[in-house]
């Protein structure tokens, strides 16, 4: 079986797991008071080239989301996202748990990108310090979207400062953030910081390590927060050295961007594949921005295909592909060959 | 240096890592849906010989008690703890914020343990079905507690016994579970379930795992709502079957037991020395039940010490002492050695 | 002026402050203690032909809501409502707060009222048991809307009907209740819980009362919980014997029904009149099943009756329009002509 | 029967009903939005000499208790009261549950006073910015507190200087400050900001209002969090002018002290007649420095006495007797005499 279900499906790097088993000697501080956690704040300063900037390893995605959310919104807020965004859809109301009863508003536009004309607009009808609504304090802007597509560094900027007029936050949900800096060939800083950004989940689970992620926060207010919200919400683990070694193997010579490279990369592959079989009734209905394709083909090409290739069923006519760090060009390839198969066969 | 500070400072087991290092084939799915999380459930119901038993892997103690706890208490109820229990004074009140504002109440006994008469009185003062008043729901116990002090199985009967004729629910802090168990000389069963125990915070990291623990629940209703409150806490970790694979290998071939056996004996040895000491003014200050001492001794004592040995100066003239699945025989002579020497030198 | 704004605006009708004062003898247990509360449960029984429905007096109609929400919804529990719902609009994420980061979500419809076909789509869509997806837990109906528009006894079972085959619970924002039931002709139980209704927010203080509205509840389960939940926001007042004298007044020999009749038929009146005024620009944007009009007309004529009637203006060409129990005939035929002048001058 | 229960059990005062009828009339936008309210900001800044003070109009005391002291203390926070405080022995963890978990703690002191000392000493041992541990924010003192005792302006300016020096806020309880402020005949400044307090729960109705307290805040920060906190928890009223109107009654020419002092005479008259009893085994166990005793006599006595005066009893020997405004002479005449025949009749 060929895995493209979810990046979320594969292994650990060997280069992180060599870092986690060298973290195994001597003995260390609990709860990040060990020198491989000192040492991660300045990892993390050095790639994203700021000098403050802080990190807090935690063990998910959503426990970086929310937690940052929390941290950068009061209880009678509302986090303004696309609502496609893994915050709403996936996370079973934790931003409105950790937040204290904030909610969370969509503003749509296509590509799963929040449109600029649509956010002005949206906070432009706020009454603003009218206690009987919500008021918008954070923007999460999710890069790559979770249908795989890219926003430009200038176009997070003009996002951010809509956004960022009206006082607001701005919250990058990055759990993919390594394939976007990978595909955007941009510095991390760039689709950051100084694109407006305050605060970055930054995912690393996905693309090779073992339940280790980092809230990177470029906002002192929001670093002083997290010390405390993080502790309480169970997220400062004892042993946090092994946590705070794998990220910084997984920042370290770029080891980052090298493994989300090859999953852009093989993607890209599987997707000019994909795009060749459009007289067979195949089409990609979203960009391909990054390591994840959303596909339309005959319901009976996709019966076919699932004794070969694993994938999740988005209908009964579409797929949703993802390819990850350990994703081969052999498995791609061979992916490429029983689509083909499949819909020459059935079609 | 010699390490006594915590055995939260020790490193992982060879055993675990290999099992961590072996669940590195292949895909799987993420989110707990793999084989080896499937697995763990039926681990957890051997050792613990309870048919319907579940577990549920958090990443830290806190997340652990806090989970547990909120799923076992409503938002206007009471844990009733021990005033020294952790979940009281080194969680941040975490509790409290995953009950949805749930309350704490100290219920004082000797040696660190609840006295089951304060227990009983307590409850009796209750005003039940008051609004007003928060209302005891759950019972914790701490084992062994912080002060490395035990309930036997008949002591924990009789407190929890208390705790159910007003319909509250038992739930045991064991983030150092193991070292319970091996001291006592029970079975797993005895000081859980079948002492009346509904949901164990079940620890491993203190003892040789990575950021790895468990709730183990023995009642549905809990086990129930832990699905959605472990989730929405950012505690299903993506790439759960790491930490599956972690208890499953720690609770196999008695391998948690054996570690804890390891510094049960090397705390009583050191225990022994540290006794007769004795004329030169060390003291212990609470019974040595598992492999942590609380030790009274000349602050010169302490200061000449501090060179040599790590371990937490609780004031002036006392220090807390812990030994690991990792401390030696050679460790525990070279400390008694140094006492030795520190109260004689100075005494 | 001519009041148009809100019914809010109004006093208290001279039936609720006589009881009001004759409560105001001789002294009474505190916080519902006392005969008034006791007997009001009664008093609901008979008003709603239910056995065990028993009264929870609160302040405001936000409590009412959140409140009787909070103990509906497991906190992973996802509020379902129309977009245009007060508590999603107007309540400063009350229900969100309350109930533990549960959250809201839109099912649309026209008419401002959910529809059935799109309220089961979404339900279809629902991946039940997953923990990753706020779970639908509840459904909310606002009777009438916030744009003044009625579901009749039978949409109100079809709807509750598709939300209980999902174990889902019912809800009813009953803020102008009387409104409903009066223009309905209906008995109240016919769009409660003979439709299907769990719990209602019965709203008074728009219609006569002084800060006194009431949960009603028909689940007992609900209720049990209302009884702590209550008393924990500061929502069970020490003197409640006064808000449940004013509910008791409001709910005897109809006089609730009166008021609302009142306010009904002065709105009839006033959109009678501003239909007629079709030829000058003028157009009822909305149903009028109730007190309430949205108008649009030149903004022109806004801008000139904005000195003589008090309205909420809606946009540059639209109003809001609202008659309350003290709205007299004089009233409507002055705002009437007001109109009628603004219109024609302007026109 | 003669009321002795509690100052909770009386009615409103006619100069408060007056008041409230007064404000019938006309419409006001609802809300606080009505001219009352705007009003009530003045009178507030008036009666407490501060340039700056703000009032929030709430409905129960738990409602201005807990949302004062959640827009005081971060959700990581401690609140550190006396142990026999109202927030922590009778409002069913309202402050935990606003507070977003924060935590309440006990510091004893005699006479149901927090002792400067032990302040000092609890505040000495926190490890202060150590996630691990609640952060201690907020001191809330109980003015006059639960058994009827009182700090003098001094002493409340020490204990307030312990708290201010690390950084805490200051919160007073004040359900019955009308009490205090008569008993000590000082300025209702010297008891609150110029003694360092920041925000005050004004209690109103246990002294003749009708469900009326006000929350008054001397730090803007926690005012402009009150905006917030105080309409999502459903505490913002549509018809606030009617309770605005009853603060405002009650603060003007001293209507709260000549109140307050009626109960306190009342009580200092049954008390020197109590004590005079103390032959027959009657013992004043408190200072009696407002309108509250406690008071231990033979339980025959006690059993006599409950078929003629109306008291809590605390235990088979105590009881606890409370005087109102509405207590007269004759009443208290009258329970003397009752309980100087019920203790020589059975002693």
């Amino acid at each position: 079986m060929i895995e493209l279900r979810s990046d979320n499906t594969a292994g650990v790097a060997p280069e992180i797991l060599a870092a986690l088993q060298a973290a195994n000697t001597g003995s260390a501080l609990a709860y990040g008071g060990d020198d491989l956690t000192a040492h991660l704040h300045d990892v993390v300063r050095t790639v994203f080239e700021h000098p403050t900037a802080r990190a807090f390893p935690v063990t998910s995605g959503t426990a970086a989301n929310s937690l940052a959310l929390s941290a950068s919104t009061p209880p009678w807020g509302a986090v303004l996202c696309h609502p496609s965004a893994h915050i709403v859809t996936a996370e079973g109301g934790a931003t409105s748990m950790y937040g204290g009863g904030a909610v969370m508003q969509g503003v749509g536009g296509s590509h799963a990108l929040i449109d600029p004309e649509r956010l002005r607009s949206a906070l432009d009808k706020v009454r603003w310090g009218d206690p009987h609504e919500s008021q918008p304090s954070v923007l999460s802007l999710t890069l790559p979207s979770d249908f795989g597509t890219l926003y430009r560094p200038d176009e997070i900027a003009v996002l951010t400062g809509i956004a960022r007029e009206r006082g607001m936050r701005v919250h990058v949900d990055g759990a993919r953030i390594a394939n976007a800096v990978a595909a955007l060939g941009c510095s991390p800083a760039d689709v950051t910081w100084r694109a407006g950004v305050d605060v970055l989940s930054l995912g690393a689970t996905k693309n090779g390590a073992l339940s280790a992620e980092a809230i990177v926060v470029f906002d002192d207010r929001i670093a002083d927060e997290l010390v405390y919200r993080t502790k309480r919400a169970g997220h400062v683990t004892s042993k946090m050295r092994f946590q705070s070694a794998q990220v910084t193997a997984y920042l370290t010579d770029e080891l980052w961007l090298r493994l989300a490279a090859n999953s852009n990369q093989r993607m890209a592959e599987l997707a000019t594949e994909l795009a060749s079989l459009a007289p067979y009734g195949v089409r990609l209905q979203e960009r391909v921005d990054v390591n994840m394709a959303f596909v339309e083909l005959p319901s009976t090409a996709i019966d076919a295909l699932a004794s070969e290739v694993l994938f999740y069923r988005m209908s009964d006519t579409s797929a949703r592909l993802v390819t990850s760090w350990q994703t081969t060009a052999e498995d791609v390839a061979a992916a490429g060959a029983r689509f083909r198969e499949a819909v020459t066969r059935t079609g």
